[in-house]
């Protein structure tokens, strides 16, 4: 297991155990939690595979599922120690959002597609498995409202087409993206930076 | 049209009826009440092919719509005789779910993918639809909280696995992995099984 | 631009704002505005090209995020102006209806697929985009309770399938059909045609 392979899967945990404490509030059974917390942590780059015409990347890999599959029993057995870290859920998400974002950039520039395509992809990869969570629990989509999730991942991918326009190392590029994402999120939810809302007219 | 065919459109127009019934409790219009059929009893196939890169099997053949609309017909026009086979439905509907969770994990095979991922499309096959459903009627899933459903796609999926790995001849293991999620699912709704539920830490 | 990409922008214009409209009515963000927008505009192209295995039409030329985005900041800037045309609004939404659908079924012909799944194709390209908007912003979708809009484009269809049938040259069955689904639409809006409501048995 790589460095590389490790953040993913933080990022892919932190992604499920949203999904699956969202769907324990909403009393939903191991297998509604385990959809739950799945769809949350590969549903985004599932979309973006669709999109793209390549395989959805956890048919290939177990990995992700079995992430999954930990995640949930973790919530059912860790409960109390997890209180504990509850608080610093947030930072493993956005490093997940972060890596994501990345990663998707990446993948989807390997298929040729536009550059400003791709940093869409990179938002969808990082942010669309929340979308599609709420979709499946019923609640209006969480980041069309709430904070800055998306725009982070929007931000981090112009920072990944400046640098990539300048022909700057690809492992350079790909780190200051994620870190660009990362920081941005993380000052949004220090902050409570918001985008401003439509206005009905 | 052979037996295998007959259990196809049974179990289409089962899946298909509960769809129909539940957009006329929501007042659907005829429009909307096809949709909802129709997305019950193609939806999980639908997105089992999206995954597998194939095309959806019911633009090659018409017969899946041409059920749902029969299915649409006689919940209007035999209204009253309905009211007795109501109680059989579910027995249709389990048929239903047998059949599609093997033929997703069949059609999933022989496009030479893991065995554990044939075993989620069969899934897939057999529940999303279901899941479909609720999204486009804006409910929550049913199948994430009410009873055993999903759970017994899956338990006939690993049946499908242990005879496949012992070179069984392909027919008897799809027939004892369609018992099995048949069997599963009607005690579960005969004692009413359910998995257990996520509690809130 | 031809006047075929001024209809086309028209449409997209008038689908974006739509869903604009929708997401300020719920107090969202300037991105969950812009996502709401988008997926109304382009949601139904999308799924089309999905299921036809064709690169998403968007992905390939970003005039349609574009527009959306025209979309947005009119809506924003130009408020007290647009009070006076949204009366309009109707109309242009039926241009795009009319429009979307036909593009959407010549489009899934050049692949080769029968006409029936053709017309289905010309619907989804219609009328899935307003619906995938519902199920984003959760609500239930309009289109299979209030009137007629998707069912103004299975009529348009038939019409194509009829005229190609009888081999008349392509532009005329395009216009045609184009036309039958527009003028479908605006009675439907002015006379409050229904289709009848499923009963509940």
């Amino acid at each position: 297991m790589t460095f590389i392979d490790a953040i993913d899967y933080i990022g892919t945990y932190a992604f499920a155990l949203s999904g699956i404490k969202l769907a324990a509030s909403k009393k939903f059974d191991l297998f509604g939690a385990f959809i739950a917390g799945g769809i949350t942590a590969i549903g985004g780059g599932t979309l973006r595979d669709l999109i793209l015409d390549l395989p959805p990347f956890w048919i290939i890999d177990y990995s992700y599922l079995l992430i999954t599959l930990i995640a949930m029993l973790s919530y059912i057995f860790l409960g109390r120690f997890f209180h504990c870290i509850t608080n610093t859920l947030p930072i493993f998400d956005a490093i997940g959002l972060a890596f994501f974002t990345v990663v998707g950039i990446q993948k989807s520039l390997d298929t040729n597609i536009a550059i400003w395509a791709a940093i869409i992809m990179g938002m969808f990869t990082g942010a669309a498995g929340g979308v599609l969570r709420d979709i499946l629990l019923n609640d209006q989509p969480m980041i069309f409202k709430d904070d800055i999730y998306a725009t982070a991942c929007i931000v981090g991918g112009i920072a990944f087409a400046i640098l990539y326009s300048l022909n700057i190392q690809s492992f350079i590029v790909q780190l200051i993206s994620a870190i660009t994402v990362f920081v941005i999120r993380v000052l949004a939810l220090k902050y409570k930076w918001r985008l401003p809302v439509m206005r009905k007219l």
